[in-house]
């Protein structure tokens, strides 16, 4: 597990960098910025394959995303859970799907989800459009027993079948499910938020506040950042929930997930979760793989408690929140913004 | 009652202009435009009550209109029935609400809805404000059992309580029920859709096609006007839904609807309902109060038959679709953009 071992060196280096280099104060702000630049990286400006995507697939799969028709009642889109207007997530613990199905994980955000090494929780979708390509025909999803019963929901809709065309030129059949993920998943590589913390590790060491500093300090030094990293602050590696105790006496979780394990059946992933990314988190609770722990100081403890085996001061932990906000960023104009669908020709089922 | 009168005076007109004038072709553009001009108004650029309702209102009452956290479960909106990408609408024959109860009626489009002399399609609603007071403790749109758990809920997402403070600068207790009606009121009304027929009616005889104003010719000389006039094309009158035939022979509806009978027990109110504006109606399939007839043309049909007693030629029916295309205006802004909501800081229920 080659994502392991990265895991390993990042938290050795984490340790040296924090403990032993010890930067306290706000003289150090240099340093400081040295060592975030060295575990952090700021979002690119885009993500995606080396080709282009046409901007007609990245139009198509908006739509798509916003789209409630194919599903089978025809009232949940992939918007439901990842509404723009709770930063791509539906603020519930558990999201409720198709035919009032409730799921048992809570809604990650879509927001720079294109930076994720692997989807979900648990890691049991690939990337992007495999997630798509499971979701039509996902229980909570979808509701529909088949991809074929999907597509026809989209083809029903008068105005898609050119928009597929326009979006796939040179497919012989552009309605198909691979280019319904393919679409959607371009779409959504398109959701970054670049935030103060970008600025930030750019160089501008102003763009965050000298408590959002101390903030970065303690994140690092505590270890925090061996496994949040990277330019999702996370989003990066597999890692167990609950190092130094089990997670569910801290969460109060009504129920034990046993994560990735559940996918590889190996135990060494028992309680193993891919790590998220800590973009935007101030304005996604409530948090964790099933949403027990409604605020972000809430959150931030118990990472503390289970992951590091200590009990942050509250006035640290005001600070590293300071600091989490410096990863909000607004929302995307091309997410917060609808797009006008096709009207349908046909009636609901 | 009032309205009924002004059908009648209407319809009357409409035949005069319609019937006696006889304005069959192109060369009689000017006299077209005057007679529409006097059945039709261009949208207002803004609705309201006279004194300006503060930008803070509007944009307050835009959060709580995007926001699902206030319903019993924490995943219905008002955006939920009325989404921006599909027309203020939810594209279904009867909505979908809270704990998945079916609505008996179609969701109407929240677009323009403030034109309307009265809201719901049975005029049960008085006004906006009325509308979204009742909706805090609807079976289907809420869930909740009175109107303090629905506030609870609000206030309980941190950030609101300053919002209804700036937003009602002047009241002592800023979040009450009547104020999330004045905000959500206030924010729909700012939803207005010009469209090329208000052009058209400003003066501009060639904003819409030729064929478009056959289309409109028809309309008015086939007594379309009669009910559907004003600003919105619509929303003015109550009208019985089956003038020469029962509806739903025509619309093959599987259950009878009584109307504006179930609100004022009156015999004459049978099957009466409110006649619906016609603006984005090409964008707001499927169609009537129960969203029985899945297609425009259908729908144009289905109104000829019942209302007007005569089979339209399909040749007509393509140029009053023409026409009502030209009813369709962007996606107002303030609508298509989702706002960010305030993080909640307590757990979902």
């Amino acid at each position: 597990m080659k994502r392991r071992a990265v895991t390993v060196v990042l938290v050795l280096s984490a340790a040296l960098l924090g403990t032993c280099f010890q930067v306290p104060n706000a003289e150090d702000d240099a340093a400081l910025l040295k060592q975030a630049q060295m575990l952090f990286s700021p979002l690119p400006k885009a993500l995606g394959p080396e080709a282009p995507v046409p901007s007609a697939q990245e139009a198509l799969g908006k739509m798509l995303f916003f789209d409630p028709r194919w599903t089978v009642e025809g009232n949940v889109s992939c918007a439901t859970c990842h509404q723009p207007a709770l930063y791509g997530t539906d603020g519930l613990s558990k999201s409720i799907g198709v035919l009032h199905r409730r799921h048992r994980r809570n809604a990650p955000t879509v927001l720079n989800a294109g930076l994720n090494f692997i989807q979900h929780w648990s890691g049991d979708r690939n990337n992007l459009e495999d997630q798509v390509d499971q979701a039509l025909v996902g229980a909570i999803s979808s509701g529909h027993p088949d991809r074929a019963a999907a597509l026809a929901r989209i083809e029903a809709v008068e105005g898609y079948a050119s928009l597929f065309r326009q979006a796939f030129p040179d497919a012989t059949t552009p309605l198909t499910s691979a280019n319904v993920a393919n679409a959607i998943a371009a779409y959504e590589r398109t959701l970054l938020t670049p935030a103060p913390f970008d600025s930030y590790l750019r160089g501008d060491a102003q763009a965050i506040s000298p408590i959002a500093r101390n903030g970065l300090r303690h994140f690092i030094s505590r270890g925090c950042a061996s496994c949040h990293h990277g330019s999702g602050v996370g989003g990066q590696i597999f890692q167990k929930f609950g190092v130094r105790e089990e997670y569910w006496n801290a969460t109060g979780s009504s129920e034990v997930d046993k994560g990735h394990f559940e996918v590889t059946k190996d135990p060494t992933d028992l309680y193993v979760f891919k790590v998220p990314s800590l973009r935007n988190v101030e304005m996604t609770p409530p948090y964790f793989h099933d949403g027990s722990v409604p605020t972000l100081a809430g959150a931030v403890k118990v990472m503390g408690r289970v992951q590091l085996g200590v009990a942050l001061p509250d006035a640290e932990i005001t600070e590293i929140i300071e600091f989490l906000r410096t990863l909000t960023g607004p929302l995307p104009a091309n997410f917060a913004t609808a797009p006008a669908l096709p009207a349908s020709s046909k009636r609901d089922p």
